[in-house]
């Protein structure tokens, strides 16, 4: 049996997955690439810190240039996270002829190219399949399995943090701050929940799978991102009025050539797919010209499934023929420009939850505004004095309208005297 | 640009989806494998057959030598189906050092180790995602994507047929013979269902899954069929009152080195994301000892889904270095030997629904024999004389029991004066 020498680049959570499974599926791993994986080096900051597993104190490393100056190491599996100094390790790793595995999903939509550019030029490969949704094959499918579509629309739920508490909100009827306290001690979210509860993790994700199905590059910041902490449990509750529910959707479509780029909770059909996509699992569901409608479902984070995605990783190198033949080329040497629309061209279905005063005329004057933005409406509901005797709720469901339009008139909406407060707007996608 | 030519063998349903596929995505297709690929030959039986797809007449040939002998075709799509010719084309197609892609399931599920062994030993590639679930990417996902895992158990909805019909019998409650006849019309079966509705076409696609997922080889007749013609609307109702669907699943599980491998009508909790599956799309789930739980879904059949498969297998093909390294190779060439349950030593829980006379003591009988074998129950329904006065239906659920068991109770349940008769016995399974 051939041997080959690895090291792993930090020991935290999905490092941790990464030694158990070369541990406790060592026969099978043999068995389908043909090599013994020996883990020969592992980076860490703090040689004392507490952790998940025991590993052999010999191969514990603090100094980086133990595994660089290693030649006999061939692959180098980055699970640190962050910016820096995985980026610069990885780079240094590349000019040395070592292929790479990374989990770096921040990396890679913010400096991704850089990355791919340098393992096209050194001739690396460079796997990154447990950068997004952990252990759903997202990555290879677009990659490999997809290759013959021209892929129109893809939507995911691609953070497990937010799928976990708005299924919380939905079921058990909680309200978002006791959702978010469970989340955290379950160990779903993290102390500060930011990144996930405003998006930023669903963005980045969204700027690599769209990068990825849309052969372009992607500028993190073209892709518009809001957050779950407006939804309240009654947009919830009339959400389900009107059969659909609202998940966070990192969305991409392509039309004529252009680009939209999304991450918002938006409402759904209850009868989607994607709508039964419950707890802390993800989902990626994909429109190709050819496949039709396709749907990757699992778990989107935790230590086994993505230390899962980074083993396979590793064994697709040992499968290939590196020196000779790189997958990525293929790919990133041939990037469509594509332009991405701004939010504002964007158009969509829209939930309106307004409180206006309990006076006649009210509603009249609301439709009259939205009709001269050319906003129609295809379901009203008023719902009276539940709070206080004046005050009534309004919902409104609009047809599909550019973002532009809908802004206008909700800018001149606010200012009616009768209208109290837009509390919410959220954007709907009946997948038509 | 690099050219290649490659050759299809029939022009059907597939082979229309894989030529419109070509030439629609032709331009996606040369960014993603930097060739153009040109069909220079198609076989067909019948020159004058009325096709889906016009192409032109100079490429249509009726002499398989045409293709065989033309060096300049390097790659060979197999789609017309059946075990012979299709088995002698291709063996003689990787004799001549052609690359061969193919859908053929049948001839995969009886046949497939002298293609697979014929493919190694001329160094060849052999590629057969459209074999199974048409455009899900299945093939790829386990042979590829999720090689970091030991599989451990696998669950599909694998033929659309059947999936179909029995959406029809649980949403809109129609009898079996009628959502058949639907289905007939809608194309999804054919005028001879057998090997869809008697489950023959969910037995070849498990024995390719479960081949690839266990790495061992697997005789078709070792997988156990049922179909889902003794399926009646009644078993879906009562289903339902225990909050379950009736879904054909194909299942493979291991248990301490033995398979089981079964293709039978299942009930299976209406919460979980198969439950959800519905019409004539397909899904399959898998659980993996790193991955957790993971489902693909999609258009298990279909020219253009099925098309996909086949056209991103001809990408990979291209996107490779064949000649150096053959992918199947590494995994044919480390086959497992596994033991194969008999069905007489599975164990699954059960719902029988029986007819008994309506006298005392009844229950207490079967309860008795049932208990004698090891039997427990979780729980009895007794609904009274809805068809005649002297006829009560009983529907038991049991625990999990050993097939041999349940069969030596049954026989002596059926020998009870006061049982009329067994009306049903459908396996659940509740992924527990």
């Amino acid at each position: 049996m051939k041997k080959v020498r690895i090291a792993l680049m930090g020991l935290g959570n999905v490092g941790a997955g990464v030694w158990t499974i070369l541990n406790s599926n060592k026969k099978e791993i043999m068995k389908r690439s043909g090599y013994e994986v020996e883990v020969a080096k592992i980076l860490v900051r703090d040689r004392n810190k507490q952790r998940d597993v025991e590993v052999p104190d010999e191969i514990v490393t603090t100094d980086f240039n133990d595994i660089l100056e290693d030649d006999s190491i061939k692959i180098v599996v980055e699970v640190m996270g962050g910016i820096n100094p995985a980026r610069e390790y990885m780079l240094k790793c590349m000019d040395r002829k070592k292929q790479i595995v990374t989990a770096n999903k921040m990396l890679l939509a913010t400096g991704g190219d850089e990355l791919f550019e340098k393992a096209d030029s050194k001739g690396v490969m460079f796997n990154y399949e447990a950068s997004v949704a952990g252990g759903i094959p997202i990555i290879n499918g677009i990659d490999e399995s997809l290759t013959a579509n021209k892929i129109e629309e893809l939507y995911g739920i691609v953070n497990g943090t937010t799928n976990y508490i708005l299924t919380k909100m939905q079921l058990e009827k909680l309200d978002f701050d006791v959702a978010l306290k469970q989340a955290q001690d379950m160990g779903y979210a993290e102390a500060d929940p930011t990144s996930d509860i405003e998006g930023f993790d669903a963005q980045y994700k969204l700027a690599i799978l769209s990068s990825l199905a849309f052969g372009t590059k992607i500028n993190v910041d073209n892709v518009y991102r809001e957050g779950i902490t407006k939804i309240k449990s009654i947009d919830i509750r009339y959400a389900k009025k009107f059969n659909m529910v609202i998940k966070l959707l990192a969305i991409a479509k392509e039309n004529e050539g252009k680009l939209e780029l999304k991450v918002h909770p938006t409402m759904i059909p209850e009868s989607h797919p994607l709508a039964n996509v419950y707890d802390s699992f993800n989902a990626i569901f994909i429109k190709g010209n050819a496949v039709g409608d396709l749907m990757f479902y699992g778990r989107g984070a935790g230590s086994l499934p993505t230390g899962s995605a980074v083993v396979s990783d590793i064994i697709a190198i040992l499968r290939s023929n590196v020196d000779i033949e790189n997958f990525n080329s293929v790919v990133k040497n041939n990037l469509w420009h594509r332009k991405i629309k701004d939010i504002k061209d964007c158009a969509s279905k829209f939930y309106i939850r307004l409180s206006v005063m309990d006076q006649s005329g009210v509603l009249g004057e609301i439709t009259t505004i939205l009709g001269k933005h050319n906003v129609s409406l295809r379901s009203v509901m008023q719902k009276g004095r539940e709070e206080s005797k004046d005050k009534v709720t309004i919902v409104l469901i609009t047809h599909k309208i550019e973002e532009e339009e809908i802004n206008s008139a909700i800018e001149e909406i606010i200012n009616l005297k009768s209208v109290m407060q837009i509390d919410n707007i959220i954007r709907i996608e009946d997948f038509k």
